[in-house]
């Protein structure tokens, strides 16, 4: 007897992202746990209850965590909370503390209200935005229950961000014969190259982009060829918001459209990519 | 009056991994171009008729491209023809030559094709495995169609491989405030790198994990964190293969079972990623 989680990757934003295997893990579970937090959690939340209402064919209960308060943490999905540029091996040290640190709190809350609201026998979800397996605390803090409180855990993944931003922009991630890296707002700087390959970029409150602009705009070798951005906002929803060209030109643009998005709409989710063109 | 052409991911083997949009999509097409190729072509031939069975509301139409022969192309995404390490800037030059010659010469078939096959006010449509934007030539080759065929065209994401691998695993692929980097069986050794992140790789035949465990053996400096590797194949298909465990230790028993699997059933279709534990 083993209380089992399913946790469920419903893609980027349109509802359409659902897979089968979303809907098929939604009806069966009982209970749904939802961890958001933040200003964008009035939106999200109704929108995974929307979810609920379109594909579970029997009533649901919801159980609600609340969230306890972390003055920075990029891994969160969302919003990201921007915790300046990746810094010396100690504040990296530090950084990854914290965010430990943050994972056993939520853990600490979780653990109790998933023994009180899930039966030893039963079934619950936690519905993840994107992927479960890209940039989000789910799992990791599951992971943290897990210490205290035996649990199965399931994922079923979805689609992400950079897939989604990808197919709205008709691109391929990788050049023939070149690699595509994955990383976050605040390690910018350190994870971009000029070796060729794709640089994508998530949780990014805009630093990161307003980074890489200025040291292209200092540093970019004589010859080098200049950087193409892709950039999307709110993926797949409503107010989908899409930009790309040269990294110059446009990169500036791009953060005006989204400072000024963002205060419109109160919150943000994007993402973007890089390469040589 | 453009022909329109839906790409459209269908996940990485599970009929499940299928989103409602790729469902739509199957709807709006009235043509779907098969361009399978390979060994591996008649049980996925099968699985993409089963889609469309099981999904399709009305009557459809196949057309199928028959495939130039090229002598190598890990940008195929399956079965992936090895070409060896990545080598010398020339080497790569000609390489990536190749890759493009291949794309113009499955053009140069499809272009008739799709002219013959799909009305000028008519929609087609691809069914890409897992999702077009990676490790797949589908776009590209598209894209060489275009310099003599208008088409306006649309991209449906799909779970990708690497999603249905995390999934199975239950894990995360990123590391807390590290990088992420895809690459091919090919660029191995080129991409790996000791300084944190994790390292996924589509596309291998089996020699990039070779190698990587050969120089782990040799050049792994004393005090260094041993690799872990997740390994799956076949993933959400039946007959599914996954391992895990210490990459010096599971490594070669991998190797093993993915050249037994691929005896056994013709065709292997696999994944892997490694990082410091």
């Amino acid at each position: 007897m083993t209380r089992r989680l399913l946790v469920i990757g419903i893609g980027a934003g349109a509802p359409g992202h659902l897979t089968l295997q979303a809907i098929q893990a939604i009806n069966r579970a009982e209970v749904f746990f939802l961890l958001d937090k933040s200003e964008a959690a009035a939106e999200l939340v109704a929108a995974r209850e929307a979810i609920l209402a379109a594909h579970r064919r029997a009533p649901w209960r919801v159980a609600r965590l609340a969230s306890p308060k972390r003055r920075a943490d990029p891994h969160i999905h969302m919003p990201r909370i921007h915790d300046g540029a990746a810094g010396t091996p100690a504040r990296e040290t530090t950084y990854r503390a914290d965010v430990a640190d943050w994972h056993s709190a939520r853990a600490a809350l979780l653990a109790p209200l998933i023994e009180a609201e899930l039966p030893e026998d039963g079934v619950g979800a936690l519905l993840v935005w994107g992927d479960p397996a890209l940039y989000d605390s789910t799992l990791r803090m599951l992971e943290a229950v897990r210490a205290t409180l035996p649990l199965a855990i399931e994922v079923i993944p979805g689609i992400s961000a950079v897939q989604a931003l990808t197919a709205a922009h008709g691109l391929v991630l990788n050049e023939v014969g070149a690699k595509v890296t994955l990383t976050t707002g605040r390690r910018v700087l350190e994870d971009f190259s000029r070796d060729g390959g794709t640089l994508v970029v998530m949780l990014d409150d805009g630093t990161g982009l307003a980074a890489l602009i200025a040291r292209e705009a200092e540093t970019r070798p004589a010859g080098a060829p200049p950087l193409h951005i892709w950039w999307g906002a709110y993926l797949g929803m409503e107010g989908e918001l899409l930009m790309s060209g040269a990294l110059a030109q446009v990169g500036p643009e791009i953060l005006r459209t989204r400072a000024d998005a963002r205060a419109a709409r109160g919150w943000i989710m994007d993402a973007w990519l890089v390469r040589q063109t």
